[in-house]
């Protein structure tokens, strides 16, 4: 078979141009999350293939990439169903490795243990324009921290980073699982009916009150508990305090920790924050991942019609790997979006080093080559940039490319 | 299955100290090839099995992790052989996927192209000891040149980075595979010898000239031929330039093209290097992998028993997937090696911002927590590094370990 140009089906080259500005952004990122005490650390891009479909996952296990057994442990004649052939999975997020690591390495690491993570995940979702099926990832998540100092710092962090980005009138959202809850259980919908009525939930943003309303209906839920629930979106959005509107109505159906937990978080986040964002308290917020526990929240662009990353505590997860519970909450940024927001707005790498290129003629002197390759050393040593190249014949095309890249002074070497 | 808390077979987690090492190593790797123009490229982790699996990888391609098909295009119960299972692969290397980039992007690309790739690779090994299965890769490589200067340029970007990474005394080997095939043709070993004489070479540094006779002698080579071999790097080492003394030897083996291209490497590095090392030429270098046409180096360090990354010309790969040959050149630093010897010398990296611990007392009021925060917020804003923890039962030890961790200043914030 003659060998293919292109990359696998779904994934893409990244060139000099997006990769500068990847690279830009994952500096800004690691120096910001570092300035909270976040560590960075890695997990290998494989795990065993039973913790990858244990049901952390979610709707992502269906897309999972993975990984044939080798050598004597691949019985291909014996083999009766797909699992027989398989024993590693590619990760398809950050969250399952990191608890993984955390429950593999917790006695070497600090308590609460502060987690930068920056790392390709794999889903074999059908290619489409725009959505890759290898992708960047960038979480930051607290485990060991009860309490909500988890959830201020956490945006805090995120929120300092993206405005240090350039991103401005950005809005995070935030909602409690428990409200979403009470809210279902006050209106009479059943328990069972709960993830039915989240999904739904969850276009509020596409398809308004109304088409909710439909769609809840269609599901077979009683039409009073329909206008029950509806009317309390309604109220909450009309209350000079949704969250306290909401406490006060549920009363029964929520504690009222979780009230005095939500206030606290936007109170200390309005005082301390550094970016341009506004937080709102948004009761139709769902966040897909069945395993949040409490708080949730997402970063809103107004560039974009989708979530530009988002997050929430998942106090159950370790406890998976150890039998013992461990609080933890994370926070992951929408790497890929970001960096398609700042290509598309034409956004301009700051320059680090002033760039020189060496133009040699062709048949100039071994010798004196020497020289100027030891002149191009000291001009980097002293901080520049310098591409020495050999003079191509279109010479006047070579420099227009070179100024192009940057290259805004250009040095002539000729033969004689 | 109850889920394992180890990483997968083979490959391993990466603690906080060890990853701030790491991130260190990659910024000096990054800012020192930047500064000779080298840009930052990346390719999916995977390729097309067809590609991996094309003889370029030689022995690493056995190594291959196979990622198998999805969806309808699994047909488990028609497949009669793996192949029929599979069809993507993880990389083994960066060359590859780097020459299928330039393949496939060589007209949005500068000419010469000059490439940085940081990222893993995998390789089904045998798991050993401080031998991983996922391993980070750090190549350099010149697309375009025909000329030494590629090999002057690569030489002089990775000695100068190993350099700043602290390391001095070492060595960079250099060989040519035409000195090589010479050598052997004088000899009188026959072509299709070749391969085999050169794995034995290879192993010149562990079993000397006498153990090289008697494993060439095993395999049948003529006693003749042996002798004449060994007096050629009898002759090379005791002669003042082992290079000229060769090619005058060689005379109808050998072009002098090839004399004059490695002699002019060595006087343009020696002429220009910054780096404390000895640029050697070493005519029993051999580099395993067969793409290799031209220059070949090694960097050896004093502190190792192996090599500590390698290059050469590959002037042939390109034409395999586009059908006409472009000159290439790279060089690969092992940057899992340099990380190692770090660690173990006890490097620590230059600290980037003073670190801060906050210890807030349990029951600190939330309203005062706001101000906290928001002080720790204008820390950070002018380049501190600060960590916000609750104050733990054994505050002692919970000081000690901060202290370990560097915050050299620790703020206690008490509820009264």
């Amino acid at each position: 078979m003659a060998l293919s140009k292109k990359p696998v089906n779904g994934m893409k080259d990244i060139l000099p141009e997006e990769m500068q500005i990847r690279d830009y952004v994952q500096q800004v990122i690691k120096e910001t999350y570092r300035s909270y005490g976040f560590t960075p650390i890695e997990t290998p891009c494989m795990e065993n293939i039973a913790n990858l479909s244990s049901r952390q996952g979610g709707e992502n296990e269906k897309l999972i990439f993975k990984v044939m057994k080798r050598g004597e442990k691949l019985k291909l004649a014996e083999a009766k169903e797909e699992a027989d052939l398989v024993d590693f999975g590619m990760r398809y997020d950050l969250t399952v490795p990191l608890v993984r690591f955390y429950a593999n390495n917790a006695n070497d690491l600090p308590s609460p243990f502060k987690a930068l993570q920056i790392g390709n995940v794999w889903r074999a979702d059908r290619p489409q324009r725009g959505r890759y099926r290898q992708f960047m990832q960038c979480d930051i998540d607290i485990i060991g921290e009860p309490g909500n100092l988890a959830e201020i710092e956490l945006i805090l962090a995120t929120t300092t980073t993206i405005g240090r980005l350039g991103f401005k009138n950005f809005e995070i959202r935030i909602n409690d699982r428990r409200i979403l809850k009470a809210m279902a259980a006050y209106s009479g919908f059943s328990g069972e009916a709960f993830d039915t009525v989240f999904i739904i939930l969850d276009k509020m943003d596409k398809i308004g009150m109304d088409g909710v309303a439909a769609e809840l209906e269609k599901e077979g839920c009683a039409k009073e508990s329909i206008d029950k629930y509806l009317a309390l979106f309604r109220g909450a959005a009309e209350a000079e305090n949704g969250i306290r509107y909401l406490a006060s109505t549920l009363q029964g159906f929520l504690d009222g920790e979780t009230e005095q937990n939500l206030l606290e978080i936007i109170d200390s986040v309005e005082a301390a924050k550094t970016a341009d964002f506004k937080l709102v308290f948004d009761p139709t917020l769902v966040r897909g991942m069945s395993y949040y526990t409490g708080t949730i929240f997402e970063i809103a662009m107004p560039e974009l019609g989708a979530a530009c990353g988002g997050g929430g505590r998942y106090d159950g997860m370790v406890g998976k790997f150890t039998g013992n519970n461990v609080p933890a909450c994370g926070f992951s940024i929408g790497f890929e979006r970001i960096v398609l927001l700042l290509m598309e707005s034409g956004f301009e790498v700051p320059m680090q080093r002033p760039k020189t290129a060496y133009l040699i003629e062709k048949g100039y002197p071994a010798e004196k080559l020497s020289e100027v390759i030891a002149r191009a050393q000291a001009e980097r040593q002293a901080g520049k940039q310098v591409l020495v190249v050999r003079m191509n014949k279109n010479k006047k095309f070579q420099k227009e490319k070179l100024a192009a890249e940057g290259y805004g002074d250009i040095v002539e070497f000729f033969k004689d």
